[in-house]
């Protein structure tokens, strides 16, 4: 990672969050002292109500240096979505209910800002993955996914009979509720929920995770990640539904292909410097706590 | 189980089975034979074409002595709706994909028949679920499973936060993307999708198997089918959806109560006395077969 | 449960509980207080040192109406074959890592005693395996288990063939580092490491869990209480163990035929009024505790 | 990999296999048409019975530029110790039970070699683990894993407390029966009994899978294969063994510290152009055969 600049910051807050207000009027005062800019969107700026905040919307991620989050692991997600290929590092404060992207607390933020400034952090690249969706040979769709991609069906019509090709090689058919799509980094999201291992978050891996298989024999399946995942169903099942990060969905229909591959560019995690992954592991899922 | 006086058979046929309207043929001729009426529904009739079969549509299992099922296990589930209380034999030829309900083969169909009216035969009772919701102290809907009880959501906001109570002491707080409340004989349903384990059908227990679970800790439990199970939630999540045997749906709204108990009937079910249970398991499931 | 008579107590002490001696001076004071004899081993009575304690050794239970158990779960099962048949109740303190059977804690103890006088309590009776061992046509050993009975082998050749029959059917030929047989108690203890269910300890019902089975489509399954399993191997490998309970240790040779039965009798716990199953279960496993 | 100057192929034999005899001599005639020398043991050599077989014991591996396996996956393993640091390809053609590692039927033998003269094959260097115990600040032992090493107990006593660290971060400690560190290639191995996912083999990552863990939490953990895993325990349990490629035993006492690290060398396999690895999952693990 090439040294930080740290002449604008960026925060973001996640929805409903009223405290982290509070916490943005004490982060411009921070700035203001350091001659740092801080940028917010119009939303956060209304609540704060105070002149020295900089309005961005959509462009706030193009003009700083660094981005701050106020929130929980959905607002990561979403902030991976507004810093798109610009690689600026973030910071997340958890303000949620689980954090293993937010992985300061309220309390180490200056702390964090005052060890940024002194260029004493780490800032670790995580993997993301490129999806698309090819219809009839046209790109219907394009996203990029930090945690995972998954391809499901609605509360009634359940089961899908997915194809799923690795570099072009047929894996499998899986006859399954759906299938996940994982980075590392999503490896403790939904594909754990769902039987997946924990995979190193540094690593360059896709983790293909079934949702409840409908044969014994199904297990996780893990491929370096530089090979491509392709997905296909045939039969016309109702609402099969392809979500981003939980966040985005498109409905697909059947002979739709959904395309996987790692990302060019990576979501820079700002990490604490005193704590491993695995203490946050231990610590968030109340790992081997018995 | 009592013994059975075949004087009438109803015959239930899948949909989209015309391979079994020519079966449906010939049953109508081996009753002739043996001066048995053969009861159908008009859609069934119209298929076959012929006069001598009686036409039922809700009543045809008011009027039977055993129900002939043409179909696959979800034929089967529709089969249970059918007879509701009444307690006829059910036999079942497996024209589905798989058939852990429709034990029988297209073969093995008239020498089962021959068997029933030589009285050697086993039915055996099947253990259902009476299944209720209650709003505002008002039960506003009440069906009967034969596999199992699911509470799920849609595709996009996946998970639930169930609070499950057994006998009225609480057991948890479940963080999934939904919950199986299975018979023993569902247990080789969804419910081994989700992971739980196999019940012997004849078992009178209720099993209770959570969906992808947000902990890393839950198992499927297993407590006595003299329970009454009742399930609960309070957060305002959308689309809440209560699904019986995969075939009937009850939107849910927060704060229903969901209530499963034994039904005091049961689904009787005639069975090959020259297969046991675990060789119908181990065909298929390809159970253990490497 | 019959109403008990409580003259006399024997207690059971785990091995190096310095503590729990402690707690039987305190018990001798209670129960002289009360007009009740105290029985302990030799072993007890000496580390007490005073003169009030009735010694028993091998016959302590045949003489008293209650036992106390101070120790952890091991010192319970070892306390269940000292009480053999005789059904008498028995109540557990913990002083150990973890107590799915000892449920009582140290404070709880004297109104536990208290509450026992008056009658106000609950014994539950556990069902228990008979567990034997037969070659050549005769039997080699008989074993009770509270908790499970296990085959397997040491720790550089460890996959075992295990056929199982249930009721004489034969069920499948399990390819394993070894089979757990459990009952509804133990299905908190080895089987949930082997990634068994939690069944209600109430249940009658056999659980049959492959250890780290050699196949991928294997899974529990768990037949009625009243069904008898047998289990056999041929292949002649080395140092084949059936363990009772973790503690009694029976060496098998190809072709010996391990038969579990629901035994006649029960082991009778008492517990905590005030404290359900499902408290425990929380509690103890930090069950759903995220 | 370099081009194969294809001058002089060992065969390897496992052990009890007499139809592999027989494939020797054939293997023989095929050479001596092509000037190719023949290497084999003394003990192949005498069954074999001919002269032109050049007898050598355990410089066998030194002298060739191939190593045909005839057997199971068993004997690749003893060829890669065999073999150690040399990185010659081994082609492994099956009679076994399974083959994971043989993937050559005994039909493709010729036409494998014939593409290997004509240099059209592909030779996959798969990842091994350094393995090594300290005892007391000095090595006692060192062995090489192609698939896994293993620390376990016997079959009594079973329940070890592993403290695990990884580049010396701490993880976790693990209660569990033992814990299997496996490569990608072992991902299909041992680790996929104990619930392990399955890993292609060409990645580089070291995989974590805890037997029977006394935790309801734990999960098998992947991190990349450029770290460093050490595992110790304190407690004096009895007959703790490390297990390489289940054929290596090193008997641990407490406080030892076994490392593992990614190998230098690899293990060069030769596979067929025409099936790829899903292929043989498929077939091996009769995966999603339903």
């Amino acid at each position: 990672m090439p040294e930080i600049q740290l002449n604008k910051i960026g925060v973001v807050v996640g929805p409903q969050k009223p405290d982290a207000i509070a916490v943005v009027r004490n982060l411009l005062i921070w700035c203001a002292g350091r001659d740092i800019e801080l940028h917010a969107t119009a939303e956060v700026a209304e609540q704060v109500g105070c002149t020295p905040l900089i309005v961005n919307n959509e462009e706030l991620a193009e003009q700083v240096d660094l981005v701050v989050v106020l929130g929980g692991d959905g607002t990561m997600l979403g902030a991976s979505r507004l810093i798109g290929t610009r690689r600026i590092p973030v910071l997340g404060i958890n303000f949620g209910y689980l954090g293993y992207l937010t992985e300061f607390t309220l309390e180490e933020l200056f702390s964090a800002l005052d060890d940024l400034l002194a260029n004493n952090f780490q800032a670790e690249p995580r993997m993301m993955l490129d999806v698309s969706v090819t219809r009839g040979g046209k790109t219907i769709a394009a996203h990029r996914a930090l945690n995972d991609a998954v391809i499901n069906q609605g509360a009634l019509a359940k089961m899908i009979e997915l194809e799923c090709y690795v570099n072009g090689d047929f894996v499998n058919r899986f006859r399954a509720d759906g299938m996940i799509v994982s980075t590392p980094t999503g490896s403790t999201a939904y594909s754990l929920s769902a039987g997946g291992p924990i995979v190193f978050p540094s690593m360059h891996a896709i983790i293909l995770t079934p949702i409840c298989p409908h044969m014994l024999s199904n297990r996780p399946v893990i491929v370096p990640g530089e090979m491509t995942v392709d997905m296909t169903f045939s039969k016309a099942t109702d609402g099969v539904m392809l979500t981003i990060d939980g966040q985005r969905g498109v409905t697909l229909e059947p002979n739709d292909c959904v395309t996987l591959r790692r990302s060019e560019t990576t979501f820079d995690i700002v990490r604490p410097t005193k704590r491993n992954y695995f203490e946050v592991l231990r610590t968030k899922l109340k790992w081997g706590s018995i």
